[in-house]
C-alpha cells in the first residue's frame, strides 16, 4: 500500500473559535481517528476553547499525559492527586496561567482548566500521549450515564441524601 | 546484593475480615511498597471487604487494570465507559456477580462494587496490573481534596447551585 | 461496535473445588480466552486447587510475574534464579505461605507450590502481568513434548545415562 | 517527597515570538528538564518559530512523533519515508499547512517545515510523544559534528568530491 | 557528564574460540554489564562456541527473544512450545542448521542448540532483545540449585522415584 | 493454527559475501518479512559486507538500537549524539573496531561503519532491537527522495548554494 501525505494530515481549522457547550468549554481533539497515520505513535493535540467564566470541567484520561500551553486569556488550572499518604493524599495543585504558560496533568488524575475572566474567553492547545487518549468526564460518567447508577450507591459514595443525588443526575 | 525471599513475600493477612469504612468497605493493597521484589513488575493484589450495604465506592486506577473475583457473598458492579461516540458514550456496564465470578474494569474507568445484602458482608480478591496501580476515590478527589476545589468550579461543573456543592464538600 | 458487560465477565466458578491431576493440582486460568474485554490490558487470574501432598510442579511463565495468595491451606513455594554470578546463582529461594500471605514469582523465573499437608488440600488465588500469560511445565515441556526431545540431547544436558531419560520421558 | 504545583509547570512565554538562526528558526521545547514531573510521563511540547523564508531544517527526533499545528503563517512541510521497498522507498511527503492545519511527523524519520513567504513569519505548536525526544539536525550531525566526520567517508556517501564535502564542513 | 566511544565498547574477542564446559558449550554474553551504553536500549550479543556433539543445554531466557545464525557447522535446535491447548501443546519443533542459516527463539520458551557432529566444532552468533536478558539453564535451575529444591517434590513433578532425583541432582 | 518450525527459520544464507553497492557495501537484514515467527517479539538480525575501502553511509534506524560485532576485517565506526546541550552537543563517537570487537549504535542516532583496508573487505552481523527496525540513509533521504525535497529548503539547510545541491541530488 502506497502512503500518502493525507494519511498523516487534517485541515482542522484549529485556528478558529468554537462555540462552547453548557460549561462554557468545547475540546476539538485530533487523534487517530481524523489522522490515520497516527496508529500507534502515542501522540494525539487538541484546541480548547472557554468562554468567560467557562470550563473544561473536571475529568480523566485514562491512556494519556496532557501538557497545555494558554494561547489567549488566563486559566485557572489544577488536579488532585491520588489516594496515597499523605503529605499526598487527594492534594489539590493549581495554578494560574498566563499566556504562554505550560502546564502538565498527570495520566490518570482528574483535572480541570477554568477562565476565571468574566469577559474574555481563553484558548489553549493541548497535546496527550496517546493517539487514543479517552476522556471521561467526572460530572457526565458518574451522575450523567446511560443507565443511571443507582442513587443508592451514589448517595453512600458522596454522602448525601438520595434526593441530592437525584439532582445532580437531573442535571447531567 | 544478594537476593532474599523475603524480599517477595508479605504476611498479608489476606485471609482476616477488616473493619469497613464509612461507605463499608476496606481495600487492603499488597504493592511494591509492601514486597519490595515487586519493582518493575507490574502487578499487585488485593482484598476488598464489603459490609452488608457497603460499597467500594465510584474510582478510578490511573495506571492499572483491575480483574476481580468474589470470595464470600454478593456483588454489584460496574463501570462507565468514556466520552466516547454513541452508543457507548458514558455507556454505564454491571453485573450482578457471585461467588466464583470474574469482572474486569478496565485501565481508568470509573467503577465500583456494592454488596447489596443488607445481613452479610462480601469478600473480593482484586489483582491490578501495575505494582503501584494507585486509586483515585471520586467523591474524595473532587469534594474532598486539601484544599478544596473551588465551588464556583464545581457547581458549574455539576451543573448545581453552590450550596449543594458546600454540602458535598462538607460530608467529604 | 456496542461494548456489552459480558465482554467483562466470566461465570468462573473459582469458589468451586477442582479435582486435581495426577501431580496433585489443578490451575483454572481466566485469559483473554475467556475474558475477551482483556484485550490488551495485561492482567490474567487463576484458582489453583492442590491435593493433599499435591504440587504445582516447576514451571514458568514466559509472558508474566505471578502473584499469589493462600485461600486454604498451607504451602510451601519457592522459585529459582537464573545463571547470574554469585552470590545469586541459581538460587532457590522458598518459604511456607500459610492463610493469607502473599508471594511473588518473577516473570520467566522457574517456581512450584507444594502442599505439605498429608490430609488436607490447600487453595489459592494467583494473577498474572498478561492477558495471555502462557505457562511451560518443565517436566512436560522437556520429557514430554510432542515429538521428544532426543534422548541423547537431554542424557548429555542432565548429565545421566539415556535410559534414565527414557525412564523420565515415559512416564510424562 | 510532598508535591508541588510548581513541579508541573512552566512559565514558558511560549506566546512569545523568539529571535531566529541562521536558517530562519527558533525551537523552544519544554521537556523534561524544564518540567520535572514529567519524568517518565511521555510528552514534550514546543513553539517553533520561523523568519519569512525560515526553516526548521532537516532533521529527525530519535525518540518521538511529532504533531504539529500552525499558529501563524503557512508552513511547506514534509518528510521522507525509510529505505523499505518500492513504492515507499524514500517516498517525500510532503503539504502546504494553513493556519489551524495538523501534521504528524513519525517516529525517527527526517522532516522539516519551511515558511514559504518572503514577507511574513510563521509560528507553530508542537507535541512530542517523549519526556525527552531528542533532536539531529542532519546538517549539523552529519557536516559540523564535533570532531568533523572524515571527509573521505562522507565522500563517498554523498557520491561528491571532497572539496565539496569540505565546503558542506565549512559552513556548518 | 560526557559520553565517550568507550561505554558503547567491547574488546570482546568474539572471533575467538572458548574452551567449552562439561556439556560442551560456551557462552559470551555482552550485554549492559560489559556495555553500559546499553542501558535501557533493549539488545545484547553472544558468540556461542559447541565442541563436537556438544550442545547449549535446554534453558530459557526470561526477559528476551533470541535469534541466532551459524557461523560454523552444523547446528540442530528446537525449542518446545507452552502449555496452550492442541495441536500446540508442548510442541517440539527443530531444524538442523547449516553455516548462514537464522533461527528464532521466542522469549522465555525452553530451546537448545547441539551439534551433531563428532568431530567438529560449531559456533553460532545470537542477539537478544534485552540488555540483561538472562538465562536459566532447566538442569541447573531445577536439579542443581543452591539449596537444591527438596527430592519430594521433584520426584513427583517428575513421575519417578526420589532415587532418580537424588541421581540427577548428584550429577549438576 | 498449528505452529511450524519453520516460520522461525530462514536458510539466509548469512555466510556467503555479498556484492556490494556503489558505496562499497551490502546490508542483508532477516527481519519479519523473512521470518513471520518475529512479529511483535523486538529482534531482527543483518550480516553486512563491506568492499575495500567500502561503507555503510551514515544512516539511521528509527525504531531500533544496533549492535555489531565484526566476522571479518577492521572498520572504523562512529555515531553522532544528537543536539543536547555541550559537552555532547553532535558529538562524533568513533572507534576502530577489530575482529570479535563489539559496538552499539543507539535508536535513532545517525552511524555509519567505512572499512579502511584499501585491499580486503570485511564483514559484520548485527543485530537490532526491533522485528522491523527501518533504515534511513541520509544521503538517499535527504537528496534522493521521490520527489525530490526543494533545493531552496536544502541549500539553506546546508548553507551551501543551490547548485551544490543540484550536484547532490544529481548523484543519487
Amino acid at each position: 500500500m502506497e502512503v500518502n501525505a493525507d494519511d498523516f494530515f487534517k485541515a482542522a481549522a484549529l485556528d478558529k473559535p468554537r462555540v462552547t457547550n453548557k460549561v462554557g468549554s468545547n475540546v476539538t481533539l485530533i487523534n487517530v481517528m481524523q489522522i490515520p497515520g497516527l496508529n500507534t505513535l502515542g501522540i494525539s493535540i487538541a484546541r480548547i476553547d472557554y468562554a468567560p467564566l467557562g470550563q473544561n470541567p473536571p475529568h480523566t484520561h485514562p491512556r494519556a499525559t496532557e501538557i497545555l500551553t494558554v494561547l489567549e486569556g488566563t486559566l485557572y488550572v489544577g488536579f488532585v492527586t491520588s489516594n496515597q499518604p499523605a503529605p499526598n493524599r487527594n492534594k489539590f495543585l493549581s495554578k494560574v496561567l498566563n499566556k504562554g504558560d505550560v502546564f502538565v496533568f498527570p495520566v490518570g488524575l482528574i483535572h480541570f482548566q477554568f477562565n476565571p475572566n468574566p469577559h474574555k474567553p481563553a484558548v489553549a492547545i493541548a497535546a496527550l500521549s496517546s493517539q487514543n487518549p479517552g476522556a471521561i468526564t467526572i460530572a457526565n460518567a458518574v451522575f450523567g450515564s446511560d443507565p443511571q447508577i443507582s442513587d443508592d450507591v451514589l448517595a453512600k459514595a458522596f454522602q448525601v441524601e438520595k434526593n441530592t443525588i437525584d439532582w445532580l443526575q437531573t442535571d447531567m
